[in-house]
């Protein structure tokens, strides 16, 4: 009889679903033992994404088809749409209380009530696990996540603008009113739902900015920076949409502090981060690519001088399905299950 | 006999090349009686771009072989790389000197020496036409462009960031020490030599900066945006290299200056452009997309509020090919020639 | 007053119809007075494709509302999908009898009721219109087209394989039952409805056949590839998506007829188009590429040697956009309203 | 002390040696302990390929430099260009003959002296060892592979070819005269070279075959295919180059002999192939896609039935760098090394 921990993926149709089952089938100490899919449910997952068709896994089932209680879950992975993650969750750990949660929607990486309603538009509805819920960057909250039960997975583009900011910020070393954050993200971000903008002959050969001064993201970057500075932050942020399946960009723009030159700012990321499995910072002066990342659960930090005296400009790089959703996700499961933090998760980029 | 316009143009083998060679071929009022490419010289205009083999075009020779003064040109476009270029114009108008000359690269773009050699890193071998040219920005620039005989065409990057600035800063409408421009372009503006890092497979399904901190084509953004403003202006600019044959983009960050909102800046630039042809504002708070201005001779700008208040967000956009290089090229001869501006270069974009 | 001719388009909101705005917008003899686009009735056209904000054009309207005795219009482009465009032209030829239409949908292609039936799952509700209508490739029926008042424009697969094989037939130089079609085209050919399978993420990177074995324009192949050969032709063909917007390029397998080598079949094809402005034949041993037709309404065809003695293949190509549809369309119109054949839609291709 | 196998790798600044080391990395089993690259010794591998940065890696050296009695390696992965490739493993191999060698290029792949001759031009410079390798497609030479110290890995296409039809010509269940192979590869199988026809502006947004009726690949498809059915077939095989990165997919026309119907074929290959870790034949009438096996070692085929009587369609995808080039290696590499076959190769695809 197996010991692998036995783990569920809700909502395995979208992307960032596909992207755990394939991190998930290689991962040594688990096994995935439900899978839900409301809409494709009673299909197998080879006939929603065909590259699992020689895969042997559990066919598809609705979320209210199933028995938490029973399920004999460890983990639980929740990738559904906003607000409805709620509701789910809630019914989830009532039913089940030693499950683990990593949750992939924003409904529990807020944890000001306020700031919630706020950007959502109505009252969160689960205010107790809101309030229980570890704000899930690794890198970040290491010891909190270990002893959770319930994690927020962070946002993608909010993963590849804290990653690189919030130590700049803890160390007092930038301006904050003058933080510029010009993110630029692949397709697969955007989900999987038929829309006409996200047509292929709608988005190939092009580019554009969306969200211009209004984006949900916002409201991750403001509690994250807000509390590393000890004071409000609020970046100017702005999001576009690159003709790539996979990868963010984020080129960000910055003054330093008291005579912070670019190469202290690059030293402080250095430190931070040079023991970080998954965050390489690049030689001053270089600056990373998307698709070196690619499939990976990498980031790549590049800092350099800008030829504005005082400025820098800091470029980060992740793969929006791994080190920004999925992988990310598997690494909290780590942490949650006891398991080395790179185990499964520790392949290179693809790359070409 | 003809009356049209005799028409020759150097560097015929490259992609702004044969941009003139489309916008040409149907271009009522003129004929192209001359193509050169070193490199190629022997072969038809269809070996090297197999779209122009239906058509009948000189065969490709070197300028070395060209007799100016017997040549019968009335204006010549240079599309030839940098440096080589000054040396070349200096030679065709010394033997021709009625000649028009509408010069796309970078040589005569700058009307300081000093700037030129720095930037250059050497002195300019054609120091008198340097200052004989005048800056081909036909929306700034219309009346000496009429009364010149070589036009120095903007770079791509410049005419996407000078066209939404340069209103505003002349307007005093905006901190001149606070601008960020983060500029996205196709990857025809690199030009179409053979470099391992400009390969397909380098290149798609992945994005990147480049030049971060250093770019020749902020030595024209300062010359302009100085002139403009009536002051030193050094903004902060990083290209990037986009998946995509055509298009830039920029996203231009600015605060408004003595209380500005960003519907001041907004209705500044609406004013300024409201008769261009191919200039088009969109509604406040819409921002363009790079695929709507494919292959047009159109540029687009939006101006959105930041949710930081004081702040302002403009997006530009336009073909590196067309307005970006080779349509202003066009636009700039119709004026030398006495022509209507829009003749030739009047198509909508070719979307999808 | 203008005298220019009145044009309508039905179904304007799709890419078909923007393709027909794009080629009308500069065609220098008519003008366009009627756009319908149902669902989004109200709006102007510039809010469905932003590249025609810039343009005068009428409001988008429904075709219910549209009295077509009273809308003057010399000529309609019919966009819409298949079925329901029978209904549409015959309510508007028994309202407005002297109207021109071309058709861009299936429904008038094939001659034969029974065909029909079979391939579309109905009978047709318009058997006068069906045998009325002319089939509208230019290069076969140029005769029967300009004395027509109802045009079938053909489909963009068959047109890229009729172009090169129609003439092989007719002259008895090909095996009949060895045809192998194996066609490839970009994702605009799909049309701008919103499925899953047509996003960016599910497109991009990546290559497929489809309707293996069964496939609606195999009707149309069928018809007129027998009609050549004066008995009945079945060839294999097969459709495939790149991930590309426009082009379609059909790799064509035959094998000669009584000792025809590859090169009696090139001189055939070279001798057959050699006065056609629309379709260029490659020296013999050169094949085409779809980027060198982009945008444009040009044809390319080479022929190639196989290996296999008595083989060839026949390499077309075309964009399905322009001559796959929209630049047909207007080729059709042009003859139809009798102006020169090549007005409006005689640009080079866009390539870069 | 770690009793991993020990690895070189020649050619490890190429995309096949990339995806070699992608691979080698994560595998249990070995370790890298030499990586050639004459143009870039000197460098780290992180410098050729960015995304290796954060991994420990030998630093790139001359093949000259390498004492392959000191090196003691057990097995080296040759990636070289054709031609050169012989010398090089004939030296390896009279130093250190005990060294198992998988070579990725063409040089050992044909055992004819004759074949090799004629499609390479130059007589073979190592003709014993040209005898002694063995052809390296695990599914139809695992016994073979087993017991050999020289595998010749075979070709991209080829692989994507031969993996259909061989089990149908053994089965003598198609006719041998009537094979049709449209093959269609991403650009990756093209190489690292810098040549113009590989910019990303030449390949995007188009489409293109190359190497009509004539491509090296042809001479191993001949071998393989005489072989398998006993007597001389020659297919016709037509190559075109995809605007993506990974990935062939071929499109192959058979006739059944002796009234084998399509359904009889996909049984032939269902059964063949049914125990087979990374051969995964569709249900019948489906056919696969590329993007469902990209970086994975899955080969997917797909039969369906042509609508002309007797004859089928078998469409069969890989990844290129993967099961057509690198995956396929290291399968070679497990069986020469005694490892299970699947390990380090077990990943599913990376979709979307």
């Amino acid at each position: 009889m197996s010991n692998k921990k036995k783990i569920g993926i809700l909502g395995a149709s979208g992307y960032t679903g596909a992207e755990l089952v394939r991190l998930l089938l290689r991962h040594p100490k688990v096994e995935i033992g439900l899978l839900t899919a409301d809409r494709r449910a009673g299909q197998m997952m080879g006939d929603v994404f065909p590259q699992f068709a020689p895969y042997q896994l559990p066919q598809l089932v609705t979320i209210d088809s199933v028995d938490w209680a029973a399920a004999g879950l460890d983990l639980v992975f929740c990738a559904l749409p906003h607000a409805t993650t709620q509701t789910v969750v809630q019914e989830l750990l009532s039913k089940a209380p030693d499950t683990k949660v990593v949750d992939l929607s924003a409904d529990f990486r807020l944890t000001d009530p306020a700031a919630y309603e706020k950007w959502y538009g109505h009252a969160h509805h689960a205010l107790d696990l809101q309030q229980e819920a570890v704000y899930g960057l690794v890198e970040l909250y290491r010891r909190d996540i270990k002893k959770a039960r319930l994690v927020a997975n962070p946002g993608c583009y909010t993963s590849c603008a804290i990653l690189p900011l919030v130590p700049l910020l803890k160390a007092k070393a930038i301006e904050t009113d003058e933080i510029v954050i010009d993110a630029k993200s692949g397709m697969t971000g955007a989900g999987r739902s038929a829309k006409e903008e996200m047509l292929f002959s709608e988005v190939s050969e092009g580019f554009h900015a969306y969200g211009v001064g209004h984006h949900r993201h916002m409201a991750e970057l403001d509690q994250e920076f807000s509390k590393a500075a000890g004071k409000e932050v609020t970046p100017s942020f702005t999001p576009h949409l690159l003709p790539i399946n996979r990868g963010i960009l984020s080129t960000i723009y910055v003054r330093g502090r008291r005579g912070r030159t670019a190469q202290d700012l690059h030293a402080i990321l250095a430190e931070f981060y040079a023991k970080e499995p998954f965050v390489h910072v690049l030689p001053f002066g270089k600056t990373p690519q998307t698709r070196h990342v690619r499939g990976s659960n990498m980031t790549m930090i590049g800092v350099a001088a800008d030829r504005v005296p005082g400025r820098a400009i800091v470029v980060s790089t992740l793969d929006n399905l791994t080190k920004g959703a999925s992988g990310q996700a598997v690494q909290n499961m780590n942490l949650l299950l006891g398991f080395a933090e790179t185990v499964g998760i520790d392949q290179p980029a693809v790359f070409p």
